[in-house]
C-alpha cells in the first residue's frame, strides 16, 4: 500500500494559478481556425507538444474506420462576402466561425435571394454568430450576427471562400503515460472546433495541462490521453483499438470546463467504478453539482458507449453543452470561461486520479469482533469520549466494510466520510496488519 | 417491421364524438336490471353483440369451477313496499336498486319493526339509494335514501318482491379477434350491476366499442374480449381456461371508466410489459395520471392476479372504485360520467393497443460506435445545431438502447420520449437496416 | 398455527405500571460503582438475579478472547481531592463519576499545574461531570463541573484514589429461556458504566423486566438474554460461542431506552428480518419513530455485526447515544429517563417478541381464483359494501401474497396493515384449511 505521489492541488494558490495557466493557453489557442482536420489541427497539436510529449497518429483520407470513411481534408485562407459597393459585409479575418466549416471552395456574384439560403444566424440572439458545419455533405455557407443579415440591403454580392477540400489525413494527439499496470484511465478531449472558449477549447488546454502535471510521476495506472476530432476521431480511435479495449477501466471525456456553472457528472452508460469516483471527488471538494444519467448524444461517449463497446466513461463537465445559449456561438468566447472555474476543474481531475490511485479493496484481517485498536496506537486515549473525530470513525467503517466487497471510495460514499479520511484509516490499518488488499481484477 | 393499422384516434373531434358514443350506449343499457345471472345479463349481450360478434357462453347453475359452485339464477318481475294506506313508498319500477340483488321472493305484511333488519340505506348520503347484493347468502331485502327510511311511520307495512331464484345458468359474452400469432391480449369488464353508469356501464359500453373500432383490422396479438359477471364469471372462465392461460401476455381490466377525475392504473400483481405501456401512454397523452401498485381486492385483477395464476393483468380506470363517493350508489347515475372522460379513456384504451402492436426489441446491426447517419439520410443536414430535434435525439435512443434488451416502450420511458417518436426512429432505422428485430418469446 | 401466549401489554395502564417498575429498578442499581469488572458489576447482578435466574459466567483476567484480553479487575473505596486547607473539593462520595473510571491507585500531593493533566471536565456544559474511561492504558484521573475545575485556587492539593487493579475476573449474567426450536433470538445490553440512567441502566433495566416477564412462558425461539460489561463482553462472548452462533436468527442491543425522545432502530448490516419486524411494531404503534442504517460504531452493535460475524442484530433505541447531550455526563441522571418512556419501550420489546414469534410465512392452499370465502363464513353477509373493513382486507392480501415468498410481517408491511390484523386472517384462514405453514428454515 505504498502511497503514491499526489497530483492534487496543495492549496487554493496553486489551483487559482493553473487555472490561469489554463486560460492562458485557452487565449494562445483561440485564434487558430481548426476543424476535423487540416492546419488548425496540426497548428494547435505542435502547441500542445510544447506541454506534452504527444504522438501525432494519422490516417488517410478515405480509410473505412468501423461505419464510416476519413474524411478529405479540409483548409481556408480566407473567406468574405463583399456588397455591390466592394465592401466586406463578411469577413472571415474578423472570426473565423463566419465560415460554415468544410465549406466547399466558392467565387461568386449573387443577389441576396440566391445568396440566403448560404447565410445562417440565429434570430433570438441577433449579436451572436453561430457555429455550423458541413463535413460530410459538401456545401459552402457563411454564418453571421442575425442583426447584420437582417440589415443586408438587396442587391448583388460577392462571395469568396478560399478554401481546398482534398485527400490528405485525419490527425491526432495521443499520449500513453505507462504506469506499474496495463489497466488504463482514458481521458478524452476534442481539438475540432474554431474559436470558442468553452467547447472545446478548455477541454483542450485543461487536460493539456494535466498532462503536464502527471509526466514524470508514477502510477499504478496507465494513462491515455486523447486529443482528437470530435466523433470521426473517436470512431478512428476506437477502430484501431478494437482489440485493446478490454484495458480499459474508467475513462472521462473532457468537454465545457471552464463555465461559471456547476460540475456536472453525466454517468457511464452502464454504472461503473467511475461513476462512483467522480461523485466521491465531487462531494468532498464541498461545492454545488450534479450527477446525471447518461444519455446517448453529447459528445465522444457517444462513441465510446456505443452498446457494442460500453466502456466506463463519463463525462466530467461543468455546465454541459446545449445547457448554456452561448454553445456553439461566438458568444462562447475569452470571458466565458473563467481561471477560476478553470482551476477548479482541473483540481477535481487532478482529485480524480488520486482517487482512482489510492483506491483498493482491502479485507479486515481480524473480522471477528473489533480488533484491540487501543494497544496498536489507533484509539483515543482516554475511553467512552462524547464524540469521535472523523479519523476514529474512518477505521471503524473500514474494519467494517472491508469484506473484499467494498472498495475504499465505496466506503466513503456510504459513510459520508471524505475519501481522504477513509484512505488514510485504510493505511494506518494496514500499517499495523489489520488490512490486507484484495485482488479484484 | 410492417406498421400496423392504428386504432388511436386521429384527432379530438374523433375522441369527443366516439365518446358520445359511448355514452350513449350507456343510456341505453341504463334501464336494464343486470345481476349475476338472469335476463338483464341477456338483454344486455344482445344489445352488445350489435356492436360486436360476442359469443355466448353459458355454465349451468351448480357447476363446480375452482372452490365456487356456479349460483342459481336470479330473475325478478316487480317489487315493492306498501304503506298501511297502500301507498308504494319504495317501488322497483323506479330504481332496481331498490331491491337487495339476489332477494328470494316474498310477500309479506311486517310491522316496520320487522321490516327493518330488510332495510339497508346511507345516512351520510340520505338521499342516494344504495346498491347491494346477497349472492350466495339467501335473504330478501330493500335499498331506500336514508331520508325515506327515517321518515316511515310506525305501523304494518305489505312487502313483495316477485323474483324467481331457479336452476338456470350463467353466462357471459366472449369475442376472440384472432391475430398474426396466439399470443394474447386480455380485455375484460363486467356487466352484473343494475343501473350505475360509471360502475359498471363504462367498462361494458367503452370496451364494447373498442371492440368494434378494431374489429375487421389485422393485428399481431390475439385480442380477447370478456363480458362478464364479476368474481363468479372470471372464476368460470379461468377453470374453463386453465390450460391455455400461457397465451396471455398482457390484460387489463376495465372499470370506472366515465368519472371525471383523472387516469389511474393499477398495476399487475408482478411487475409486467403491461404497466410500463399503460404508463408510457398515460404520459404521452399530456393528462395527469396515477399509477398505484396492486392490491389485492377491487375487480377481476383479484382472480387473474390470484397467486395461483398471478397474470400479467393490471386495470386501467379514472377515479377508483371505493375512491368516489357515489360508489355503488343511485348516485353513480348518466350525469356522473360524461362523454367528454369517456372519450379520452377510450383514447387511452386505443393508443395501449397501438403501444403494444407497435413495441418490440430489436438489435442495433452497427453497434461499434454510432452508425454514419448522414449517408444515410437519417441526420440533419448542418451539424453543430445548438438544439437537437426529438425524432434525431429518438435515432441516438434507440441506436444506443438497441442491444436485445430494451423494448422500444423502455426506451420511451428511458429517454422521456414520447413512444411515436421512438417507434418512428425504430423504422426509420430499420429501413436502412441498422436495426433488427430480436424474437424474445 | 398455535397462538403463543402473548407477552404484548394488554393496555396503556400495564405499560404504565411497567414503566415505573423498570424506573424503579434504575433508581435501585443508580448509585453502585459499575465498571467493566469488580464488584459493581457483582452486585448489579445480584439484584437482577432476584428478578432472573441468571447464570453468571466468569473469565479469568489475562484470557485472551478473539484480538484481545481480558483486563485486570478493578475495585475502587474512595477517592478525593483536597485543597491546601484540608476541604475535599472533589469527592467520589458525592458521584462515582468523579473518578477517571479504571484509575489506577494514587496517593499524592501536587501543585495545581501538575494536577491539571488529569483533570477532565466539559467547558460547554460547565455543571455536568463528564464520564470518561482507561480501561487497556494504565492511568489516573478525576471528572469534575468546569465551573470547579475553574474556581479551584493555585496551590497544593492532596489527591487519592483508593482502588485496585489485580488479577480477577471478568464477568455477566446471562439466561437462555429455551423454546421449542434452537433457533435463538439475542437480546443484549450492558452493565458497566457507572451512575448513569440512560446509558447504560435503562437497558439493563428494561431487559431485566422483559425476562422476568417471558419467564414461565412457552416459545417457539430460544431467547438468549445477556447483561454484559461492553466491548470486552460481548467479544469475550462471542469468543466462547462461535461455533455456535448459526442459530441466532434475530438480535437486538438495548440501549438509551428512557429517554423522551422518539424510537429509534438502526438497523443491521445486512438487512435482516429483524429489521422488518421492528419497523412494523414501531408503525402499528402509532407513535414517531425513525429508522437508521447501520454505522460501525455505538455498542454492541460493532462487534456483533463485525464482518467476520455480520449477526442479525439491530438496536432499537429512542435518542442514539451521542445525539443527547446529557450522553455520559452526569446530567444523564434519573429525571433524564422516564416511567412514561420506559414503560413504551417496554411495551415495544414485548410487541417485537410477539411479532417473532407469531411471524411465519404461509402458503394459499386455494391459489387458483378467489377461494369462496363466504361459505366458510369469512366475507361480510351482504356484497358490494362500499367500504371494506381491516379484517377483510387483511383475509385478501395473506391470501394473495401467501405464496411461501412473503411472511406475515412483510404482508403487514406491503399492505399497510397492523400486523395483528394480518395474523388474525392468516390464523382464521388456517382454521378453514385456506392456508397451509411453510417450512422455510
Amino acid at each position: 500500500m505504498k502511497h503514491q505521489t499526489g497530483v492534487a492541488f496543495p492549496d487554493s494558490a496553486s489551483v487559482l494559478s493553473a487555472g490561469r495557466d489554463v486560460h492562458a493557453l485557452i487565449t494562445e489557442l483561440f485564434p487558430i481556425c481548426r476543424s476535423l482536420t487540416g492546419d488548425g489541427v496540426r497548428a494547435t497539436l505542435a502547441r500542445l507538444r510544447e506541454l506534452v510529449p504527444l504522438d501525432i497518429v494519422t490516417v488517410p483520407s478515405g480509410t473505412a474506420v468501423l461505419d464510416w470513411h476519413v474524411p478529405k481534408e479540409w483548409n481556408i485562407r480566407d473567406a468574405w462576402i463583399k456588397d455591390s459597393g466592394g465592401r466586406k459585409v463578411v469577413d472571415f479575418a474578423a472570426s473565423n466561425l463566419h465560415v460554415l466549416s468544410y465549406s466547399a471552395p466558392v467565387h461568386a456574384r449573387l443577389t441576396l435571394d440566391a445568396l440566403r439560403p448560404h447565410l445562417h444566424s440565429i434570430p433570438e440572439h441577433p449579436d451572436w454568430i453561430p457555429y455550423l458545419t458541413s463535413y460530410y455533405n459538401e456545401s459552402w455557407g457563411f454564418c453571421l450576427p442575425h442583426r447584420v443579415l437582417e440589415a443586408l440591403p438587396d442587391g448583388e454580392y460577392e462571395v469568396c471562400i478560399d478554401s481546398t477540400l482534398a485527400d490528405g489525413e485525419l490527425l491526432w494527439g495521443e499520449w500513453l503515460l505507462r504506469g506499474d499496470t496495463d489497466d488504463e484511465v482514458l481521458l478524452s478531449t476534442y481539438l475540432c472546433h474554431p474559436s470558442m472558449a468553452n467547447d472545446n477549447l478548455s477541454g483542450t488546454a485543461l487536460l493539456a495541462h494535466l498532462a503536464a502535471r502527471m509526466q514524470g510521476r508514477r502510477f499504478r495506472y496507465t494513462y491515455r490521453f486523447l486529443f482528437i476530432p470530435e466523433t470521426i476521431g473517436s470512431i478512428a480511435w476506437l477502430a484501431r483499438h478494437q482489440a485493446d479495449l478490454g484495458r480499459i477501466r474508467h475513462g472521462l471525456v473532457a468537454t465545457c470546463l471552464g463555465d461559471r456553472g456547476d460540475s456536472t457528472y453525466k454517468r457511464c452508460r452502464t454504472p461503473s467504478t467511475i461513476d462512483r469516483v467522480v461523485e466521491v471527488v465531487l462531494r468532498d471538494s464541498g461545492t454545488p453539482f450534479r450527477m446525471i444519467d447518461f444519455f446517448p448524444w453529447g459528445s465522444d461517449e457517444r462513441q465510446f458507449c456505443s452498446p457494442g463497446f460500453d466502456l466506463p466513461v463519463g463525462s466530467l463537465m461543468r455546465t454541459p453543452y446545449a445547457e448554456f445559449a452561448e454553445y456553439h456561438t461566438s458568444a462562447d468566447n475569452l470571458d466565458f470561461v473563467t481561471s477560476d472555474a478553470l482551476g477548479d476543474t482541473l483540481a477535481k481531475y487532478a482529485a480524480v486520479i488520486d482517487t482512482l490511485e489510492l483506491d483498493g479493496v482491502y479485507r479486515n484481517l481480524q473480522p471477528f469482533g473489533e480488533p484491540q485498536l487501543g494497544r496498536r496506537g489507533l484509539y483515543q486515549r482516554l475511553g467512552a469520549q462524547r464524540a469521535q473525530k472523523e479519523e476514529k470513525l474512518a477505521i471503524f467503517w473500514v474494519l467494517n466494510l472491508s469484506d473484499g466487497k467494498h472498495s475504499l471510495v465505496e466506503i466513503a460514499h456510504r459513510s459520508g466520510l471524505p475519501f481522504r479520511a477513509v484512505r488514510a484509516a485504510a493505511e494506518a490499518l494496514h500499517a499495523v496488519n489489520l488490512l490486507g488488499p484484495v485482488d479484484v481484477s
